[in-house]
């Protein structure tokens, strides 16, 4: 199976590296149910017997949902154009990551996945192949797709289609910011509605987390691109861009990303790049900050403990680590659990309460987000989401 | 996970049919191929050391072959429009048919297989999404599509793609019959070559035997649809029945296909309806019976018993079950361990020989072909299908 170089061999070039030995062979694999061991078995699995429960769905929409594994399959649908820290490797370099995304999926959620990689960045063309495949599966997970494509791509297919459709690199991200959040300004001693945060980064996870904190009631947000704070004296500014001038920094501050950070609560980064000491050491008291880019996180996390209370990464070496493996499964799960057609906001909102009181009590400044192992995380978070949709009435 | 009606329930109306039992929470899973039980598992099932594997391949794309799965997957797709006898039933109801050529795949082939049902039954489109998709899977089987869509269908993906594509209620059809005709000649003592062939059915499974019968060395061969003998009087012919009128009917018969059968060595019914015995016993002595309409035969078995040597069906109860089941599974797994980019008409042809060879000396009328569980026969099909690519080299 393992294709032209044998594991092991002592001239293979890839044997010094765990990592290539997970992936000898690809990392999923699709296996029936039930075993097929006599012509009786073979006739209830295929024809003759298939056809009657084939009749019967045709007959009775409905019971697609009970007599397929269409609702219990996520495909994970990625362009390859934003892929982790590496861009726009294409379709076929991207497949691991996404065989890894369905990995995640069936062993904390229960849930099959499917990796969909795509052989083209058109959004028409995406959309169009999206929506035509949709029948087969119970939710679709957009992955590592370049903004601003995904938000429109995103969009357009929650629009059409009538099962969840989640962006992760948006909301699954945003979801476990607003947790870990919630839990650091518990450590810290203030209502999150009163901190003001600076947002180091305008594409698909800066635009998500955004969103969700002034949702959660966060008043006092300056978004920073590469050009700096996005204010309305912006020009060239993209729909999604526009959004966030409308929606943010109410002072109308027109600085820069490190000039903002004097007297700010909160850094939130989600850019890459390198933010210096005097900057961090220009913030507020009792500051937190959230520095999320992988595997080098923005803010030297030793340097940052020196000036704030809290501070988390997304590297699974050091503690608070900001992981969307505590939101997707879950997430998913509890959508389809309750047949839910969309995720909403208020889903969303639920999930990340979800995952915040899973550390209840215990939160300290190294313990504001549960382990990405923790098992109890998908189970409460999908317990929420779908307590959250059938409260709506966005189910069935 | 049983959705609204819990198995064994009192009320459960499907209870007394063992194929819903079968059906109930889907016949497929997604599964990883190794368990994450450490922050280890994870960071090389998934960030960082998936970014290593996936950098690899933007460098060198024919790594995937090795490290994705995508190779050893196959897309059992259709827009279930001619779902078994059951017709247009469309993508949901057609489900559990795809789900059980999955396990099919899975069981005789060790192939992962996907289903993947399409909300569209545009030519245009489902070429679009089909090749959209394509980077995610190691080939295509198409499925229960109707005629004539299906034959552009298939014929425009060969070409665009390069992985093996391969539309099988016409090929897969095909090659089992050519194997079981190959054996049945050999019963009756005559060359394959000799044999004059009434073929019923213009459709997707008739167009492809047909073929592969002419491929074989079968001169004479007459082809009806619902309206008689195709011949080069007739009107109004679709492209492929034009093709069929171009290839067969030398003679220039134009009557019925009952007409047709007196004095014929084999009778291949893919048509439904029904013969009447008179038009059987008009036949040659030592005539062949091939009638594959399921669940009802169009030629009563034990009617065809008294006229015809060999007698063959599509069903499971009887000897001589003509089932794609001995040609699929092998035939991807052939042409996915060669590498091959297509499936050639020589390599259908091999996969013929290579299950009538399972049969070899054992030959007898009630078995020219093997059994549907024969385990043998995917492994020498995949052989016989992966040295034929190599040969020609389709491969790499």
């Amino acid at each position: 199976m393992g294709g032209t170089e044998e594991p092991g061999h002592s001239t293979d070039r890839f044997a010094d590296d765990p990592a290539f030995a997970v992936h000898d062979g690809g990392k999923l694999r699709v296996t029936p149910t039930r075993s097929i061991d006599s012509i009786a078995d073979l006739a209830l699995t295929y024809t003759p017997g298939v056809a009657r429960v084939s009749s019967a769905i045709a007959a009775e929409p409905a019971l697609a949902r009970r007599f397929t594994w269409a609702p219990r399959v996520v495909a994970v649908v990625s362009d390859g154009s934003a892929v982790l820290g590496l861009g726009d490797i294409g379709p076929a370099a991207s497949l691991p990551v996404m065989e890894g995304k369905a990995c995640l999926f069936s062993e904390f959620a229960g849930l099959s996945a499917v990796p969909i990689v795509l052989a083209t960045k058109d959004v028409d063309e995406i959309v169009e192949a999206v929506a035509a495949i949709a029948p087969s599966f119970g939710g679709i997970n957009l992955e590592d797709i370049s903004a601003p494509r995904c938000f429109e791509i995103e969009s357009r297919l929650r629009e059409r289609l009538d099962i969840p459709v989640m962006h992760d690199d948006q909301h699954g991200t945003a979801i476990v910011v607003l947790a870990a959040l919630r839990n650091a300004a518990k450590v810290v001693g203030r209502e999150i509605g009163s901190l003001r945060v600076v947002v180091a980064g305008a594409g698909a996870a800066g635009v998500a987390c955004t969103k969700i904190l002034l949702e959660a009631g966060i008043g006092d947000i300056a978004v920073a691109d590469s050009k700096g704070i996005l204010h309305a004296g912006r020009e060239d500014l993209t729909p999604i861009k526009q959004w966030l001038v409308d929606s943010t920094n109410r002072s109308g501050f027109a600085g820069t990303m490190i000039d903002a950070l004097a007297g700010a609560d909160v850094y939130l980064g989600l850019s890459g790049g390198t933010v210096p000491e005097a900057a961090i050491a220009s913030m507020a008291p009792g500051c937190i900050v959230f520095s999320l880019a992988n595997p080098i996180p923005e803010v030297d996390p030793d340097m940052a403990a020196r000036y704030a209370a809290v501070v988390a990464t997304g590297r699974s070496d050091l503690p608070n680590q900001i992981n969307n493996v505590l939101a997707f499964p879950g997430i998913f799960r509890g959508a389809i659990d309750a047949g839910a057609h969309s995720i909403t906001e208020e889903m969303k909102l639920a999930a990340a309460t979800a995952i915040a009181d899973v550390v209840g009590d215990d939160v300290r400044p190294d313990y504001i987000v549960p382990s990405p192992l923790d098992r109890r995380v998908a189970e409460a978070v999908a317990a929420a989401v779908a307590a959250c949709a059938r409260e709506q009435g966005v189910t069935g």
